[in-house]
């Protein structure tokens, strides 16, 4: 198909899809003319990741450029791809080492690991960003005044086990590794937002059920 | 106990106690001299609430004093200041009632919560936040090709409501209402990032479980 057509398609107007041209976050069509390029549907398959990452996540060009070229590194196998285009996607402050508090939230978060047998997560360690933003996130809860402990984590951490296993479930419904990669990154954006309007719903509706709506 | 005890134990900056008294965010202490003040629980209390607002949640001072607001209002119960000071916190981009992906997944969501018997979220409707931010999700979701329906959203919907009774277990240990509704809020910014680093954790998991690590 021509520009055009992308764009109609896409629902990304040209001026956009030239400007991710250019960035380098959209692969150049097939060359017909000195004008013309020809597109395909993997085009169509890539704008949406990319207005996923760029519009609904936020992220900056230049990291949406980094997390596509993970998913485009043929020298990674599929696990790979999708570990290293994860991993480059944001997650919030850093862990400062030499704060009691990340020590402390450091040793409650290897001892839930090891509870719950999530043997790689624990192998990984601190080199996941995730667990680095778990730590951060108790060790702020903890310095705040609530002293969460594993037993209170340990059934959050069930509950995320599953939906994990409804992500994956989802992901491995799309045919190709390359289809399977880009809808686990650009579920990672979309769905996190859904995860959490549905968590705070579900708080309303219990809150009504225990103390009556007044 | 005097400025410098309170802000010893509650681990803020003296400069920082002034400033968040100056902005209302913080109740004045009990005078108990022309320049000296004398301060108690709640308001060790309160501060643990104001830095996980301000500092974690980074919600504005004006949007804090809003929330906090609706928590001292004694004209309402326990369930209408819980209810006013979740809906002052921010939830995204409000959804443009004249697109029809938006109308679309207004349909979706209201099917989801019949189904699952939300019956005050139901009711509520598109008034409470998390409903529009639910849609506002979705629909984006959908535009971007990932047609998601109410068989999709169910399962994550029933675990977010597993989650929403473990968050008010852990509320229903506080003794009295005023620190019920503080470790509510309290609970909702900062719950949510370990919420999240813990899915992404699970996700590695399972993926390695699934695919075998390389």
């Amino acid at each position: 198909m021509r520009l055009a057509e992308l764009s109609e398609r896409s629902g990304v107007s040209i001026a956009t899809i030239k400007y991710y041209l250019r960035q380098g976050v959209l692969a150049p069509g097939r060359r017909v003319a000195a004008t013309t390029a020809e597109y395909d549907e993997s085009h169509i398959r890539r704008l949406r990741l990319v207005r996923a990452l760029i519009e609904v996540g936020r992220l900056p060009v230049a990291t949406a450029k980094e997390v596509i070229g993970y998913i485009d590194d043929d020298s990674l196998d599929q696990t790979m791809r999708l570990g290293a285009a994860l991993w480059s996607l944001p997650y919030g402050p850093e862990p400062d080492e030499s704060d009691p508090s990340v020590i402390a939230a450091g040793q409650v978060v290897d001892h839930l690991l090891e509870t719950l047998g999530w043997t790689t997560a624990r192998e990984i360690g601190a080199l996941a960003p995730a667990h680095r933003a778990l730590v951060v996130a108790l060790a702020t809860l903890n310095r705040l005044g609530y002293p969460w402990g594993p037993e209170l984590l340990l059934p959050y951490a069930e509950l995320m086990y599953q939906a994990a296993i409804l992500d994956l479930d989802i992901m491995d419904m799309y045919p190709t590794a390359a289809e399977k990669v880009e809808t686990a990154v650009a579920g990672t954006v979309l769905v996190e937002p859904m995860l959490q309007a549905l968590h705070r719903l579900a708080q309303e509706e219990e809150a009504a059920r225990r103390y009556g709506l007044s």
